[in-house]
């Protein structure tokens, strides 16, 4: 089968024939009909420092996908050829303190789909079918793909009430701007969308931010206190790791505050632990991944009720064979989701 | 100045002359411009049985207004002549346990504006600042008044996060009604209104509502099961007090759902412990008044940002005098929230 | 092998010879050390109303266990021959919506064992891994087989924060009794404990209850609303099921105040929804089984901190074909936790 | 009256004549009986860095105390001549979002004793009764000065339920201990404390930990690691603002734990975001002060049942006139709570 490969140390990849794998008792093989790519695709394909110990080339890469059950391994309960399935990227033990209390996602002994194992960037793809998620049969497959994302915005938008709030989001790439689409969903009065790439401001607007900010441009911090009445943000969501967003963030939260943590920092940020945090009593939230299932349903519930407009956040297409183009407009920042077709495009 | 006045025991009120108030070294007198009716006051007014026992009549009735500061007392800090106001119903006694550890609302010596104090149904009105509410000089006087009972809808809507919930409304009166717009604004996927008046079914609709069920022709459980997939409602808000609204709604809710009690039935109720709150592992919350000033601050920032249309909600209009009319459009149940103008209306 | 078995439709039980059981490829056959009576037990033993719709003799009966693995199937992954398991009673489906989102606790196609199943009042028993639990070795068979009861008053006393509370437990049957223990283990500052059976005052006294009350010979309402201040209870735990302790938990439960509820009555009771919770902004939780596996752990981690005392809950023990006399025992309600040993005590 | 008076810029103090404070409608004057050092007050007294800009010499120091009314205004309502009170040093304005909304701890406003007014190292001290705490008439004064910082160990305690969980405590000094020793009486079932000063250990010890790691001389992270199977620690409480301790602490909780954040460090701490918090889903809360009168209240509370041996803590005495000895005593270290009395002690 046609597949990207990551076939060696160092960055890039390859376009290549790849065994189509067989699967196990428990597993289902997908004919992969749309594949997205995320941020950590583009790490790996750019060969990012946390990468090389990471990972074990030569492996199928990619996370994010949609497509047909086309067989069925013979302890499969549930899915049944057909079935239009997702999956859920982190593999999770079952077995550890956190898997055996409903937190799987942080298992502790996590694999990751495209990272540890052979991904979906691939005309076919095997998962455990406890690692599956059957999609609402008359969801587009661009959109199926793309949910496991927006699942990280259901989640990081799922920590704290948002009804009534006014508050700030860092960062409004794909994640980002879903994510926005959602705290307006949701009740939020005042959203206040903070980036340094002016095709994702403008993404933001669309999705519903109120005031698009330019950290280049604008005195974020000044920016967002005059907007709250020199109250603060009741609470901010930190999407993009930048360091500046860390403090700008905590400095114009008001006292008793939340701060939603789900950008990842290249290295340690310096926080002020007395102002940001203890004299504001302030609740921070790391949000990591998705809750399975509990993240999935929510995410399936918005969908159907068209809380959030997804194709907004779908901006780019393309046959796999020209990955090297989607993952040159994926670095520049200039797009929102970029998906693949590896089994070509439905007419 | 001219008042409603309940001037002796048993049904009925009358219109007529009575002393304007004079204010404490802490109190505000308001000049009001608009009044509406609360069932409460109702029930004083056909003087119900708790009635007989609480109130000594003669006093002015009403607890909902919005108004004009004209009169501030020495010590009065924040509030000025001409601040467009209204008045939290529950005076809260400052000094019991739930006062002092934020729970003013349920205060152990509540005093009720208008059942054991003199009210709002008159030209002016005096009131402590502590229990003013400054309003956004730009928000209509109705508006202002009935932001009260929206209060109780924020309230009650607050008690759990809303996000992603299929959720069923018994009772579509103006408190209901405005709890479904913000349901509807804050992200419900569902939500399903029932009701035995079809007046209030056509309010719920327009407010939000994806469903509306008449209890009288309707087999309320069985809906919501299929509206649900089979899987129950996630929550339900009883805002009715009907014996009926309570068995449809545990029925209907989902294992692990949440009911929020906010109606009052006139008498005890028979509750299946076992299956409907046990065996569910069930979230069960009664909900009381509006979190001073908690919901006031929310219930603002919802009407700023226009989530929830109150307008809809004020069906009718009248100048005070004419206050048996409202009264017994109030009883007829073919009405909204009712406002009357004790200073005439404004051109 | 030897077993209690549910013969035929109709009070009793017989204790006689049954299959061993054979075992799936994915469970366990444990031979059974301690067994302990459960209320449910003695309601399937007399043959109460619920019994007879749902259980479909010959059957054998008991949930409640401690014994060792002598057998594993092929697939099972973690348990080995030797262990000293205990087991889940409740037997979740994993597929339903409760099960997908951690409760399947609540799952809505639960199996319990011993009365839906083949149960563990017998030499052998054998479960699906997924339902076991691996004890310390160092745990005896009597407190291994007791902790699912303790589970349930685990999973009670973990739905508030015990800390620096108030609080009243109606109902000093064994689960009560380990409540007790637990809240005090937990910080409350007073303990009021209620029954009508002497013994188990006596129990709840000895597992550290501050004040015992005689429901037929104390005025309960009156007693804890001086013993607490006239501020009223903080909150109460109904472990009994009989309706007058809904009454007397409920008013005197102070505003704002929590009901927890585990006790299952025989019929509906008559709530008083305005006073008692309406009017007091209450949390009122429903509490079922125990949460799979967190309140597992947390049950061990008491244990092995020797912070509740379960040895002192188990008050009687007997050989097992004794069973009649330990069902008499259970029924006069003079006793604790009653053991049985199917293969024979250990000296 | 006699009084530690910080009369102009730079380090130390004296101790000299200052007048008796008038007092106001709504305050009372109090006769101090004792008043306990703070390191806050220690660092006022060196003049560190962050005292130059904030205060404003001359003024009488400190702000713990305990003592009787002796004088009340015209319009205090509750206190009366005799009353024991202490008093909360946050002096809240009363009107911001936060006080308004049940989190005065965190006004926007706030004015603290003793560094933005005249304190409590003075024979006599003026308050607003708003911010007096009315004691038990039983508690000794010692006890009464130091509930204060017990105060913060309680607010701490109660971010998070206690019962059943592994945690570590990082700063053993007063609050740290008074903090382990809540723990133990809440349920913790694993209390690993850590510090650099044996003296401090020693104390920890005493209150109730499980273990105690030198972080000169243990390797924490490691310990702490092991201490809980491997799994890491459910929560830690850093009440040092040591840099180290942050890494520490951090990188020993497991997977959806929590962090409480009290200790202020001296500048900015470098923080991995990504593996400390965002690849933990965790949970972290800053804590400040106490909530009033929520914290007051359960203060009370855990100090009448004895579930903290405050006396443990405090461990020197001194006649107020002899302060510099006192304060030189805090700067070592080798100390608990330190208590001065302004009006000599009881025999």
């Amino acid at each position: 089968m046609k597949s990207i490969v990551k076939a060696k140390p160092g960055p890039g990849a390859v376009y290549e024939d790849w065994r189509i794998p067989s699967i196990g008792m428990r597993d289902v093989l997908v004919k992969v009909e749309a594949t997205s790519i995320c941020g950590t695709d583009v790490q790996i394909y750019d060969w990012h420092e946390w990468v090389r110990d990471r990972v074990k080339p030569p492996f199928v890469m990619g996370h994010e996908f949609a497509g047909r059950v086309i067989e069925v391994g013979k302890e499969v309960s549930e899915l049944r050829e057909g079935d239009l399935v997702s999956g859920e990227t982190h593999i999770a033990c079952g077995k550890c303190y956190q898997c055996r209390t409903g937190n799987a996602h942080i298992c502790l002994n996590m694999k990751l789909r495209g990272v540890d194992t052979d991904g979906c960037f691939a005309q076919y793809h095997a998962l455990p079918e406890t690692s599956a998620w059957k999609n609402d049969p008359k969801l587009s497959v661009e959109i199926a793909s793309a949910q496991e994302p927006l699942g990280n915005a259901v989640h990081a938008s799922s920590v704290a009430d948002i009804s009534g709030k006014r508050l700030a989001v860092f960062g409004c790439g794909p994640i980002g701007a879903c994510l926005i689409g959602l705290c307006k969903s949701f009740g939020a009065t005042k959203i206040m969308a903070v980036d340094v790439v002016e095709y994702r401001l403008k993404l933001a607007k669309e999705m519903g931010a109120h005031v698009v900010l330019n950290a280049r441009t604008d005195q974020v911090e000044k920016e967002i206190t005059r907007l709250t009445d020199g109250r603060g943000a009741d609470m901010f969501f930190e999407m993009s790791g930048a360091p500046s967003a860390f403090e700008q963030g905590f400095k114009s939260m008001r006292p008793g505050g939340t701060a939603v943590l789900f950008g990842l920092p290249s290295k340690k940020v310096e926080v002020d632990i007395a102002n940001w945090i203890v004299f504001k009593d302030a609740h921070v939230r790391g949000v990591f991944g998705r809750r399975i299932w509990n993240t999935w349903y929510k995410t399936a519930e918005v969908l159907r009720a068209g809380m959030v407009d997804l194709s907004k956040v779908i901006t780019h297409r393309f046959d796999m064979e020209e990955f090297s183009k989607a993952f040159a407009l994926m670095t520049s920042g200039n797009c929102g989701k970029v998906i693949m077709y590896p089994n070509g495009r439905k007419k």
